[in-house]
């Protein structure tokens, strides 16, 4: 398989957690957002989007989207699983996941502070301010959802890596990135410590 | 069941699409988000994020995050199926769903115009320009994507509607009440079209 990403990339990282978490080798090829590299007409022509990450498979077949290529990987090499068995479970899981991936992080990655710099001029202070607004929204729901549900396990979802997880790592990554105070989210610096202590999470960076 | 939603939400609008598709009757409950209601306690309760849709099963458990709803429906409900039966094409799916509910709605939602509008101070012509970028953005590539994957059939994927489908009607609904011009994007306009001649579409807004 061939891992298109990016170091940075917060949805990369969840790849290149759930392939190291499943022991599945893999080919990296980096595409640099900061150059542009994503929006080459070579690139487009493997994802439309133009978006990391990317997953092509030895049959030349390409997955788009951190969330689908997971739930892919989890259906065909299901050892580990990242999702739990039980449908009420597998929902819960989901529903954490979703809401880093499609609540906290589509507001902060790189084209959205770009176009709070470039389009309408905001200075740094304003753009730090947006970025910490929308982790703070969200981490801090996220917290209480994990403090009432914390009798469940050491991570967000029982005692064993899931989905949630793999997206929670990166997002405290990239919050610690900008500065983001995490004292007011002790469950959450607790199970993000749990992650870390595993070597998959941490040969990902 | 009972339904937590609101009539103008593109996210309930999903789930009720899939709620008919699937012929489950509910109980729905309006939380007007334009009042706030969903920010009140007794529904923080219900969901921690304080988002709607929330989907309550007659055993009290509560579902929250319409994707994931929808995926749960899907497992408990499978006919009709919102997801095809083949890895493959689960992928490509799930990742046309999330190139809209990912990346293109949470841009786009009350929570971040009212920001643009109160935190930011931002005139209704760069609000509405800022709505405008991210659907072009996002239809541009979803269009392209479409065409190039037309032979699939006459909807997202195949010929019966999945959850690509599901999402992509209220988003279509959404950018026509904020006037932007969809010409540009004539297989998107065929999919939505193809879709609103079911009832399962039509009943749901």
């Amino acid at each position: 398989m061939i891992l298109y990403g990016y170091g940075l990339s917060s949805a990369s990282y969840r790849v290149r957690i759930a392939l190291a978490l499943k022991k599945l080798p893999y080919t990296s090829i980096t595409k640099n957002l900061r150059a542009g590299e994503h929006r080459l007409s070579d690139f487009l022509s493997i994802n439309v989007q133009g978006f990391v990450p990317a997953l092509g498979l030895d049959d030349g077949a390409v997955l788009t989207q951190s969330v689908a290529i997971m739930e892919y990987l989890d259906e065909i090499y299901p050892s580990p699983r990242l999702l739990p068995a039980e449908p009420l479970a597998r929902a819960r899981v989901r529903a954490l996941t979703l809401a880093i991936t499609s609540d906290l992080h589509p507001l902060n990655n790189l084209r959205v502070l770009r176009y709070l710099e470039d389009k309408l001029s905001l200075d740094k202070e304003t753009r730090d301010a947006w970025y910490r607004h929308w982790v703070q929204v969200g981490f801090s729901a996220l917290e209480r959802w994990l403090v009432r549900d914390a009798a469940t396990g050491r991570f967000c979802h029982g005692n064993s890596p899931t989905l949630a997880d793999v997206c929670l790592v990166p997002q405290v990554f990239n919050a610690r990135r900008f500065a983001v105070d995490m004292n007011p989210y002790p469950r959450i610096m607790a199970i993000d410590a749990a992650c870390r202590e595993l070597p998959e999470f941490q040969s990902t960076v």
